[in-house]
């Protein structure tokens, strides 16, 4: 029996020093980091792991955005929620929110594509493989 | 004589090492860093340094997007074009271009804000001082 | 009654996916990042936050090494062992061991002085504070 | 006719935002950025690429050391200094000086051993090419 599809993932962590900056909040560019973690979180919550398939297929990033509402400090635990607002044949869209103990601090998204690598060395878009596709579905909060 | 006000501004980089990840191609989050880099370049050429001004100004991030079209990879030479295509009382927009030989990489955008920091340590909206404000214009190109 | 002082740490992690350089292997300046994580989960663990104390004191690194012996790949659990193998009136030094599953990864060593600012911003050697130096003590094994 | 060998390399670069910490100094961590960002100019300087030459061969770091003796500063220019000190069949060694219109800011050290992949996957150490051995020589400071 299949175990259930996965829309969305919780990641908790803790700001690390390196990546505070002189302001002393978290620098804006580690929250596309954040962001990603968490994405992987939630494909190993799916059983796969995005990067080391072997298979030939590969997911790079064809947008990324953030807007920042609250700073985030050092040593600081956050919460980063992680939903699957759209699925095609090729790419998949996340939202993403940042918050702290409840405070809202970062939302954002991010849209991968599914690509295999032809004989040339180029990427080309290609449908994600079934055994990843079955995995996911869209969060049920997507339309909200 | 006052210099002419800046609008806009080219930033010649290479792809260093470590910026490269496992699909041999820059990490998409190092884009934003490469932004940023093409601001603060910016900002000397305005005779500017956006952070070690010590007038008690800073000028955190409130949004930053990037659309990715073409990968970039390791120790090639690329152009960051950053425009500058809002300026508010107390914010201001930048649209960004990544290219390499005239090919296009990867656009985005960045919103940047002027704050002070009260005596409780919070960063509040401020108008940019005048010193800064009048070193830059937006680009003639923005409306393009 | 005061907590038994702190002699060593052991704090575990999860390589992430910006960290694996083309060569699919985590990049060797991450580990001192590693190290450092660890050092500062150890001040928490002692009761203590290496950079937030606000009390005028801080803690640069003078000295920092790494010895690599095995690479480490995407997505793997690995533990990074801190040890304080050596503490003067102004200075601590640690030796690190990195291990996945018990084998052995890498084994480094940092060193960091305490400092205070004077009124010029200028950093000076200073004896460590009593409720910092109070909390830390040689690990048994130091002499191993 | 054959170019000279290469012996050493001066690198210079500038302290970019990202790299500076909350205690407003480069992050320990960035020097070993910025020394194989030097060492990967000086084999760009001999005629080579240490990451791109899909000749199956690798280049590994095995022990990366720095010692610091004076911060760096945001937007700070600075020079890195690498010379090749020791070259065995399968190994080489660099020291590496970081220095600020003149001043020592820190001293290091980086070794690599050459390495093929078999079919396993594994990597296995092996004598340098000898269109890679051939563009290097020791430095003549090396000894002093």
């Amino acid at each position: 029996m299949a175990s259930p599809r996965v829309s969305e993932h919780r990641y908790r962590r803790r700001v690390q020093f390196v990546e505070v900056d002189s302001a002393r909040i978290v620098h804006f560019s580690h929250f596309f980091r954040y962001m990603e973690e968490a994405e992987h979180a939630l494909w190993r919550a799916a059983g796969l792991s995005i990067a080391t398939r072997g298979d030939g297929f590969g997911y790079p990033r064809v947008a990324a955005s953030f807007e920042y509402h609250a700073p985030l400090h050092l040593e600081e635990e956050f919460d980063v929620h992680l939903r699957i607002v759209k699925i095609t044949r090729a790419s998949m869209a996340y939202a993403c929110a940042v918050s702290r103990d409840g405070e809202r601090i970062a939302t954002g998204g991010l849209t991968v594509v599914c690509v295999t690598r032809g004989e040339d060395g180029r990427m080309r878009s290609a449908p994600f493989p079934d055994d990843v596709r079955n995995r996911f579905e869209v969060s049920a909060e997507a339309g909200a």
